[in-house]
């Protein structure tokens, strides 16, 4: 829903969707804020400053791109304690701005200051190019749902770490600097993306999210989900279904969307499912198909 | 220094002067992020949370009105303990929606965290609609610098809430909630100005800090700054100079702007000083007339 008013530079679209859009005389500017706090948020002996600032930047790019927009910029505040070296933050600011590069935007401000709890606040910005921002509620029943990007890795590295190793690489790697396909957000507006989030709780949640916002049901074709060699693999070792990272897993930033039938899905787009009538979320294709999820998580369908 | 690329989206003003600019297709953005810090940058026992939401949202919007833009939006990272009362947090919200609502802004976006340490991150969004920024390099000799709002009342509030008193209440509440002459940004952008911050560091300090970024001299007619009944009353009573509060304190967020000759000044802007060859701060009209400051404080004039 985008809500108009008389005043040019109103929001169009405010708090509750991923990202704040403003619109301005000649386009369409897309906002958001994330923090990230020490111990919660990332953890110093588990990713060096270049990986957290990478981390950091990822879920707030992620944000931009999930509305529709071209990240453009990142505005990054940093609450520091006094003992923090300067080449931690160094490597910080340096992480930040790679991840940046690849699509051109850069760190445009921000501002230091002394806490005793390390926190990151990353504010990013984006243009909607002339495309209509992507919000979470336009799946309709006949839309069909698909995913860009990777699923698992992130949480795979993540119960990796967890246990105390550091192998292997390619899932603590995919920790500690997600691969998000930021492009394919700008692709999705303009191929016409009936809705759209980035999958930072697990899918399941952000699907549920999406389906609640839509009021329609979302249904995944667990068929679609083919489990990368990598992910089975860690699984076997560790005794967890890979299909559980992939499902709740969130630090992929992959993107979720909805597009209209008549829709060709160029890559990285894949299906993975369709929007039917009804609400909440459906795993088809499993032995207990067809059980509801609502959206809470992949014990309830295990 | 406004730097051009051949990116539409590029930055046009990056880190270093108030607020970030974004190009876009129709309009330029104007973006800054503050953190401020409960114990350093606010004390709870001093100000409510409505209050500190006012100077929070202040501090930042005071850093777009200095580029010359009109305030559009604020996004709100909010990182705090488990224990906080969700009453305070709703007030603090409060104050940072009312200290929007005068100029047609609002709260678009945010993110709430846990953090032991209470931080609060604003970033501020504007619109130059159509206004060139006005940056801090700007000033050349022959020019007239002149202040748009108050001096020295939030200041004098801080040193009587400081010895643990609460009157006269005039001071107190400007420290609580500054009265920040917003509109005076874009309207001296429009008039023209040639170089523009805002007075959050003390006035000799952020002039000093404009005299460099413009390689000139800012010279200030003391008699030019009438001292308010209440500020001498106050600094009787406390054994201050009040000129010190005057020309020291920072948060009322005065806005100080240069601006060539030829250029009819309205309220609420008032003529203070002129720039000249020479590099520093200059305070002329007091005994000791004409010795050099360097913007480091009223008490090398003393």
């Amino acid at each position: 829903m985008i809500a108009r008013s008389g005043l040019a530079h109103t929001s169009v679209v405010g708090p509750g969707d991923d990202a704040a859009v403003l619109s301005l005389a000649g386009g369409l500017l897309v906002a958001g804020t994330d923090l990230l706090v020490d111990g919660h948020h990332f953890r110093r002996d588990w990713a060096g400053p270049t990986d957290i600032g990478h981390r950091a930047a990822a879920a707030n790019l992620a944000d931009i791109a999930a509305m529709g927009a071209v990240p453009t910029g990142l505005l990054v505040g940093l609450a520091m304690p006094g003992g923090l070296p300067i080449a931690w933050v160094d490597d910080l600011y340096e992480g930040l701005r790679e991840e940046c590069q690849p699509f051109g935007a850069a760190v445009i401000g921000g501002d230091v200051v002394e806490s005793q709890t390390l926190v990151i606040a990353v504010t990013a910005l984006g243009d909607m190019k002339g495309a209509r921002p992507v919000t979470r509620d336009g799946a309709r029943p006949g839309h069909r749902v698909a995913i860009a990007g990777r699923l698992g890795y992130a949480a795979a590295g993540l119960a990796v770490l967890g246990r105390g190793f550091r192998s292997p690489g390619s899932v603590v790697a995919a920790y500690r600097r997600p691969e998000v396909p930021y492009l394919a957000g700008p692709q999705a507006a303009v191929l016409g993306a009936s809705a759209m989030c980035d999958v930072s709780d697990g899918l399941l949640r952000d699907a549920g999210t999406l389906a609640d916002a839509s009021a329609a049901r979302i249904v995944l074709d667990v068929t679609a989900f083919a489990v990368p060699d990598v992910l089975r693999d860690v699984g076997r070792a560790m005794n967890v279904d890979p299909l559980t990272w992939i499902f709740t897993g969130g630090d992929d930033h992959a993107l979720l969307a909805c597009f209209p039938p008549d829709v060709d899905l160029p890559a990285p787009w894949r299906v993975v499912g369709r929007v039917e009538e009804g609400a909440g979320v459906v795993v088809a294709g499993i032995p207990d198909e067809g059980r509801e999820l609502a959206g809470s998580g992949f014990a309830h369908w295990g």
